[in-house]
């Protein structure tokens, strides 16, 4: 009865139930374990809706939401790559490229196509769109950290100039959350959960 | 430097991180864990997206993520009600409405109705993107069970009727999600996870 469409809809909804399983490094606030990329994927989703309003150019809000939904299906093959993992970004790409080629291959052609093209506009950061997306992909695990602990930064030593690099597209399309995030990172200096530019 | 508005918006961001902690019964596919709030939502997100063309009254699917994506929000404080616990819904109602007032007053008044509006459209089936993102509430769980060993139903011993009227907003909305479910139940009888209406 199903249709092949159907059936490859399906597939490939089942299928993507497997980021539930992909552990991100981020703690939850609570502490009590480790982030997966598919709850983190709903926390940027709500993130987008409520903070566009703070980007500093033309942002359709529905489109960014898309974006973020999707951009972590990859890790379901390519796992997650922890921000700071400098030995883990050197294959990254290669692995996130085979990743895409058959996860996205399980849906019809143009939801696959639709998809994959989703994926790339994030990975590429050239679209308002896009360049919104990352830059809450890069405050939400800010927020995490500074609300459990120092998280992350505390657990792997990690300094001031390593967060503000990785930080720095959330500066690039708004002041404000550009400015909040300095905040965070004045705070967790001041709570020895940052290691300050000084000491690096 | 953050204005009172900023401010508001990163608490409810912070205080929805718990929707991660609150299990429904539903297990994931792999059976290793029960399913969250958070990542269900995603899922229903991505699901709503993809599925969309099915509906059999025009939906705006971008309208339709948005509904799903904070219509669980209200468990961080009422909890997940199992679909099948005739006593929890007794009092569901009223510990969802206390949760919404608590919730999303955390946000912006104007963000506050906003999200309050949603999540009452959502309640109410009375729009077609909201009777669709229900749709995708019941068709999420039927999915997971049938691909993990029966799940909830096994579990429970949930009859066909019982399902039948669960999942019955699917069949109202789109025949050919309809049409899938009932070959879900049929398959999941025979496989002897669900009691078949003959001998409940």
């Amino acid at each position: 009865m199903q249709t092949d469409r159907l059936a490859r809809q399906i597939a490939f909804i089942v299928e993507i139930d497997k980021l539930k399983t992909i552990l991100r490094r981020t703690p939850l606030t609570d502490e009590s374990r480790r982030e997966n990329s598919a709850e983190h994927s709903w926390h940027l989703a709500v993130m987008t809706l409520l903070l566009a309003e703070y980007a500093g150019e033309p942002v359709d809000a529905a489109r960014a939401v898309k974006l973020v939904l999707i951009h972590d299906i990859i890790e379901i093959d390519a796992g997650d790559t922890f921000a700071y993992d400098v030995q883990g970004y050197l294959d990254k790409d290669e692995r996130e490229q085979r990743a895409a080629a058959r996860l996205f291959a399980l849906l019809p052609d143009d939801q696959a196509a639709e998809l994959l093209a989703f994926w790339r506009e994030f990975e590429a950061m050239e679209t308002p769109e896009s360049r919104f997306a990352n830059a809450m992909d890069r405050l939400q695990p800010t927020l995490m950290n500074h609300n459990a602990h120092g998280g992350t930064w505390r657990d792997n030593g990690v300094t001031q100039a390593q967060i503000e690099r990785r930080d720095a597209p959330i500066g690039a399309i708004s002041v404000t959350l550009g400015a909040l995030v300095q905040e965070i990172i004045q705070a967790n200096i001041e709570r020895g959960y940052i290691v300050p530019a000084a000491k690096a």
